[in-house]
């Protein structure tokens, strides 16, 4: 089959590779048909993160079709239209027992594209089936779906309630990437009084504007002053970092108000300096995470019912022979635009199933 | 009457000022029957504190006896034996009617020996006396009540409810002063598994064995190897911070386990740096917070029904015409092995009132 | 002034009553300037509340404005547009201090138009001003405002609140009168997956379904079929009782899934049978409540920013001296539709005041 | 091998039956090495329990060594020694998935001695044997461990957990058989204020006060009455049935405080009355619940630390082969003071193993 191989740093190829195949007990191949690209692909590729491998297969998140399943998969069979999820989950370690499956000790936790072959790809084995995938109810479309593989979670799990966003909150998001844009959508499940997104890029701006921030401000021109405005010098209630650098973070904790949340969702690469000598009486929560996906079955339910905006977020379309093109097309978003990219295989809304290589 | 007056960095005298009397219809002036020194009293005498300007009365920990109350007063008379809180509650803003006392922003917080004149005297004001006062059950030694003005709803609060122990824990708490020694005293209110106390003092660590904690390591030698050691690598569920310095800070931060709390306590007057490099995928939640004071009558009960080792802390007593003499063995407390210092009046225990000056 | 008052079971007047007059420094008159009547209002006059007696003006629910205040009262001033809470707080009791206004110990609690005069004439005397009254922006409709003083917390707190309603729940409110019609609207600040509404009254179901109940069903045609059938056998995640009979009750009950809430709102006058038989092994939660209204600066400012429906639920309107007739259209609510009735003055949205008889 | 067979109403023998062998690949067969009576073994040979027909082995708690595993089985092996849950868990479904294994949809839940062959009996095939069962640090007797397989997480998670049991509570607990007991004991991890204890057997009083109950009553002498005065009128914060049956239900309903917890733990026949005429406005939780185990693992934890005081409540041992003459003085419990009997195999506390049948 064909797949997105790293070969080190600021290498990769859309090759050749062997198909995958059942390689334990409670494994799944799922044929891939739709599938997208995270901006932490683009952090692998930079080199960044040391765990992957030359010869791996890229990408942890995709919607397809299960081919092949062990012989302790009781929860999925061949012909099920499924999502995969980026965290796998053993089902069986402490962490995965208390739903804290990002941090599974059995196996699992971000493991696709990362210390295993992941979803960039025509085919992929996935771990753990029966708690790793769920299957789709046939109202949601899988160019919509692969969006709750990764960026819905976690933008809900990490951003929304590590943040305890509450109804008449002031919420504001550093970030309106697709991350942030994610959090945008997902905190109106809990009705805020009023949404304010931050970000360089007003593109982005108004991206967030339409996903329903109430308010936008440059990152270059005084946020902080602007929520300090509109709060009474308060602050706000829950500020979610959804950028990864410092300065985001740093700006979050000047912006927040006593008693309130500071949600951490961005991946950093550097420490930040963090103000005890203000923060220590402040009663502020700060939080980090990594997405779990406790909440996928319900945001498909809320998917399904037409109520999260994911297609808003797809700014480009590919065919899954085109990777290297849409990879292209990501990596320069300042200029294209791009949110999120998604590329799917010609029959990525059927039901028909071919087991790979025959 | 006489009392500690502020007089600018390093000067300070117990001297004579005029009484207190009511100046609102919500006051209520306190005979001072027991008083104690804080450690952030010492760092208003550094100059840290520039909000207290000179000829200030420091202090704001007592137990004492009403002697005259303002018209609005109706929650006690002259003759009541009350605990007076730290924090002051004006009862009317939307932080107070949150139970957030200590951000009160309608005249009250943390007030007394900071902004208005405090408790290191014969006599003192106490503003919003309904909500700022607590009578005291007879059952409650004055001597033993007075540690329940600050250092044990703060450590209660602030450390072991924001860090959410819970039962089987594993909880660190790093600092073993007094308020270090009194987290370590209510945390076993919720029965975790173990408690490891860092210090550098090795008596301050014999306190904390005598306290109830069940391991102790030395700051200087590697408390994290312990730490990680005891917990099969994974790290403590709660780390409590109880020094104030950077170091102490980012050490709680390496030792908390994913998915556990880091509840800083320590009154920090420098920055700290937050390895978020590390920390983004630790599903780690950080607190800070001045302390509300919410929990006292609760701790009051507690400590009524005999279930609270105040007396432990108390290493020290004086009359409190000795407060200079008292101030000395406090700030020196690596000599001194001072951990809380009481003074208190003759009449301490007693209920009889003679209004001031009369 | 003319008011409304009790004479006993089955009679009120209209009528002239002494001008009330500050009676305690923590008191407030204000004058009426929007009133509504409550069902509790027509329990009272059948005689099913013995705590009110002859003499007694009605109401518990207005909005107006403040002619004078005592000298304790420091948040409202003559002139101040304010909402009368149905619940006044003491703001000293253990129970206030806890947000639990409702349960007030210390004078408080509902006591307007029950065991004091009430707000069914020109002008009231509201006790414990600074805690009972709510300042209201300009934004705010006096005609929609007075939904506030009752039925929105109510339905919030003892339903949505305590029902701990949740994104993507299935939510069932037995009975679409005034106070489920509430559930209805606030149930949404949450986002549930969908809401179903049972009454006996068709117009009921059709105001339930505009307010945004996703499906009706009659009281008579087996509404727990539908429930079941609606969520795969399971049960609903969220059922809340707003009748106040033992048969909506024990309908709720049948009707929630394992690991579910029962939210009682309705104010009960019998014993309701509970099927322990069934429900030990359920893990069923069942909360009663009456309202604290500590939710109702939060919707004061959804409903500043035009996020409450309140308008929807007033079916009739009249001026303050047709208090008789309102009644009887009030009363006769399955002839009249009525759902809620307002009441107001001439300047009900003005800000000119006038001591009263003078 | 040999079992305890339920033939009918009021018919059980201890005889030969087949031995039992791996059926499903997530299966495990353990030897049985201690082994307790529940009661609710006693309401099944009454007939109380129709699903459990004629043939079936009974019994759901135990303390034993593997002997052979399926080929799914991930996490215990032959040789080691287990806690078997009386809840199996499938670990796939939604009920599973979120902790409430008791729940589950998947073939779990309360199965063993209930639906299929049960622990009284040299050997038990376990199904989700990986989630299913415990293994035993060595710390830990098999003797008192059994008491973990259902006792003390029952009485923990949906009596003291449920019931939310908070430092200087005042809590109730009506029924002082070993589920109270137990009760008693696990309420302690939260420190309560007071603990009183109600039954109708001195012996159990006796018992209660020994585990850390401070205050008791006889059911028979107005215990409402002690609980009012010792809580100055106004009711206890939780209160907890361990009985089952209507009148201490409602007995509970009385004793409990606005604002407090009533957590039925009781397995109960037939309904109750529930006094809604008197609840509706008493901001009162009640909840019921079958146990999860999922405390299972903290409980294991401080029972290694010699913090449960397990062994108290045992008060007869048996060999196995005794399994009549147990039952027997279990079930006459009011004459034998029976609280839980223990029966255990001649190598309860080794790890040699052989096969059963070889």
């Amino acid at each position: 089959m064909k797949a997105l191989v790293f070969h080190g740093p600021g290498q990769t190829a859309w090759q050749d590779v062997p198909d995958p195949g059942i390689k334990d007990a409670a494994d799944a191949v799922v044929r891939v048909d739709a599938v997208t690209i995270c901006g932490t692909d683009l952090h692998i590729i930079k080199g960044d993160v040391p765990e992957v491998t030359p010869g791996r297969v890229l990408g942890h998140e995709a919607v397809g079709t299960v081919v092949e399943t062990g012989g302790d998969v009781r929860s999925v069979r061949p012909g099920d239209r499924v999502l995969i999820s980026c965290i796998t989950s053993c089902g069986r370690c402490r962490f995965c027992r208390e739903g804290h499956y990002g941090q599974c000790r059995g196996g699992g936790g971000w493991v696709l594209g990362h210390t295993i072959d992941g979803t960039q790809a025509e085919y992929v084995n996935v771990p753990f089936a029966d708690l790793s995938v769920h299957p789709l109810p046939s109202a949601v479309d899988s160019y919509d779906a692969v969006l709750l593989a990764d960026i819905f979670p976690t933008s809900y799990e990490v951003g929304v309630l590590n943040g305890k966003v509450q109804p008449g909150d002031t919420v504001v998001v550093v970030g309106a990437g697709p991350i942030g844009l994610a959090a945008i959508a997902t905190a109106q499940l809990y009705s805020p009084g009023r949404i304010i997104a931050v970000d360089r890029a007003e593109s982005r701006l108004a991206a967030a504007r339409a996903l329903g921030a109430d308010a936008t401000a440059s990152a270059d021109e005084e946020p902080d002053q602007l929520v300090e405005d509109l709060t009474d010098g308060l602050g706000a209630d829950v500020v979610m970092e959804a950028v990864g650098v410092p300065e985001a973070f740093e700006m979050c904790t000047r912006m927040v108000r006593p008693g309130g949340h500071v949600a951490n969702i961005g991946v950093h690469g550097k420490p930040a300096t963090l103000h005890l000598e203000d923060l220590w009486m402040k009663d502020v929560t700060l939080t980090t995470g990594l997405v779990d996906t406790y909440s996928t079955p319900m945001l498909l339910k809320m998917m399904a019912a037409g109520r999260l905006p994911a297609a808003s977020l797809v700014t480009h379309r590919f065919e899954l022979g085109q990777m290297e093109e849409a990879y292209e097309v990501f990596s320069r978003a300042a200029e294209t635009g791009a949110l999120k990219v998604v590329l799917g295989g010609p029959q990525h809304n059927a039901v028909t199933v071919q087991t790979p290589g025959k």
